[in-house]
């Protein structure tokens, strides 16, 4: 292999490839990227087995051929390197680089050891919006949380149906809801609707890497895995693919766990009832419990929390209020966290009853919806 | 206690107090600020018992009184309200704290139990530009180490004389020296020469503290403590002392090892070589080994390293050169500390012999000097 590159092309792929490269003691080869020849694009793939990227360059080659190299070392070098033109060459099982005075010969790995991405080339995709996707997607992303028991809701939930895709995720205690409309029919390669679980670390590489792009990206299925893939102007190759495993298992029937039905409706400002909630948070002791107070009569909600060791703390937000004087206990960061996911300026806040679920939705914003499960309160 | 004081001041004055606030498990007090009132201002003071900061802030006081709670709690709390006038107040061995809609109470302790923030009111002291102080100050201050067996080496020395005042650090294996100069005479109050020791936390404190601020810095001198005192304008309170204990013991006789003459004489490009040290550095093994070879045929150093594992690393700087051609062999780390402390656009680099100490210096700034011992070389 001979390759001549621009450094700053080089080092745009090799910070994408190296995010979920990590640290692994028992197979090395995951520690490195694959560089690779195709006609006349440069491919950089990593892989950690759960996830896979790989991403082309379009460049100058001079010789074809293969090399694996540490990921994170040769990008850190990259980095050190002049703003020029740099020519990397397969030497003695690993790459010999060179830019302006700078000779370098890194070790390498046996390319035949690396191992195999997936490809879906000959299956049926469909296509959305790429920054309605990602955006939907990072509303949603946090909420799952790490489960043995019950690895189905350790994942982000995916329904793509007729025109529009549904993205769920819970740790049991509160659950989140996102639709996203889509223009035009994605049902077109496929009668049926189709729904997978993304394990949580692929949803959050595939926002940091595709999340600001503009255009339209390609999402390819088969039983286990699936491809999240973004194309290349003008060229036969994509720009970048993000291939993962999803997990086995049926997600929970979540819709049963939304309430229909509320005792108390408030409408009140976002930022507001997020910074008391914030103050409130350094007195709510181990259980992060706070206490939240609807008040119809001052128009108001009070928010109070107590610690024995540090103090209290009691604030109130002005809301609009509908319905009955209710008192509830929150974990303050299922509360926070809500209201980080909810753009708008004013949110609503659903009540059901003192020990039932609540729901933080935007004002004038149907497609998002947040459920929060009150904790039993210890406070007299 | 009761008084009123805008958020943004009261914000400030934490921040810098909270600097020296750790965890103190064994005890506990020194976790805390003593807040304070004198006339018509409110004083915050904390303590590690080596270092102790006190500050004050003119504001409005209702009642006199003092309240000592936790600082690191009380400042994350005091961010989070809104920036508006708090009325803070002493109430049940603790601070009661309204803004706005928030009302709290921080428990604290008994100001009884704080320590003691050492005095200097009526000793005599010295002025220095507090900017030129700081600048000088943070080109040394890094170069200090912790050092169980010599605690004295372990500080930062300073030596004022008639008009200059001189600050030194080593760690053994390199060594720095700044030379500020002062208009006026510093020894208007003393006829002989002050030296002391300062510890390394509060040198690095004072830079942080006062570093941007324009104007003169008082400094106080007592056998076993140093206090820095910067004024606050038109009033009859400083705006912040730092005041610290000094090392005891004698420093080294420093300027002995400070070579004063050399075969070989460098000049070179900072930003270049320091950015090749840094590339080298990647293929530098655990003992950080880098070599240069000064080649005054070809007008340039070479620096060259290599990794039994990673692989090597061969570049060039252009470079002026008299006298002999040398190999030399670096902790690389030791090197790039020196040029990062540069600031001149070109560096002299002086090479004594191959295992003696070498030096970097600013070209056109005989202020700085940098001394650097190599490594005796590994490498064939």
């Amino acid at each position: 292999m001979k390759v001549e590159i621009l450094k700053e092309n080089l080092k745009a792929g090799l910070n994408i490839v190296e995010k979920i490269v990590g640290k692994n003691p028992s197979l090395p080869i995951l520690d490195n990227v694959l560089i690779d020849t195709e006609d006349s694009f440069l491919s950089l793939s990593s892989t950690d087995l759960e996830t896979a990227i790989k991403l082309w360059i379009l460049t100058k080659i001079v010789k074809k051929g293969k090399v694996v190299v540490p990921a994170k070392f040769f990008s850190n070098f990259v980095s050190l390197l002049p703003n020029e033109k740099i020519v990397l060459e397969e030497k003695n099982q690993g790459i010999y680089v060179e830019c302006g005075s700078f000779k370098n010969q890194i070790q390498g790995f046996n390319p035949e050891e690396f191992p195999l991405i997936p490809e879906f080339n000959n299956l049926e995709f469909i296509e959305v919006d790429n920054r309605k996707f990602c955006q939907g997607l990072s509303q949603i992303v946090d909420i799952a949380a790490p489960s043995q028991s019950r690895p189905e809701i350790s994942g982000i939930y995916f329904i793509f149906s007729k025109n529009l895709i549904k993205i769920v995720a819970t740790d049991s205690f509160r659950l989140a809801e996102k639709n996203i409309m889509i223009e035009g029919d994605l049902r077109d390669f496929s009668k049926k609707e189709i729904s997978f679980i993304l394990p949580q670390k692929p949803a959050r590489e595939l926002i940091n890497i595709l999340g600001e792009k503009e255009g339209k990206v390609k999402i390819y299925f088969s039983a286990s895995q699936i491809m999240f893939e973004f194309p290349m102007k003008d060229t036969p190759r994509p720009q970048v693919q993000v291939i993962s495993r999803l997990i086995e298992g049926e997600y929970p029937n979540y819709e049963e766990i939304i309430p229909k039905k509320f005792k108390t409706h408030v409408i009140v400002k976002r930022d507001e009832f997020l910074n008391q909630i914030k103050a409130a948070a350094l007195f709510s002791g181990k259980i992060n419990e706070i206490k939240i107070k609807v008040n119809p009569q001052n128009k108001e909600l009070e928010i109070f929390a107590q610690d024995q060791g540090l103090g209290e703390s009691k604030s109130s937000v002005p809301a609009k209020i509908e319905g009955e004087e209710m008192e509830v206990s929150f974990n303050y960061k299922f509360l926070s966290d809500g209201l980080i996911n909810i753009k708008s300026s004013e949110v609503i806040f659903d009540l059901s009853k003192e020990e039932g679920p609540c729901i933080l939705k935007p004002v004038g914003d149907a497609s998002y919806i947040y459920v929060v499960m009150p904790i039993k309160s210890t406070q007299a």
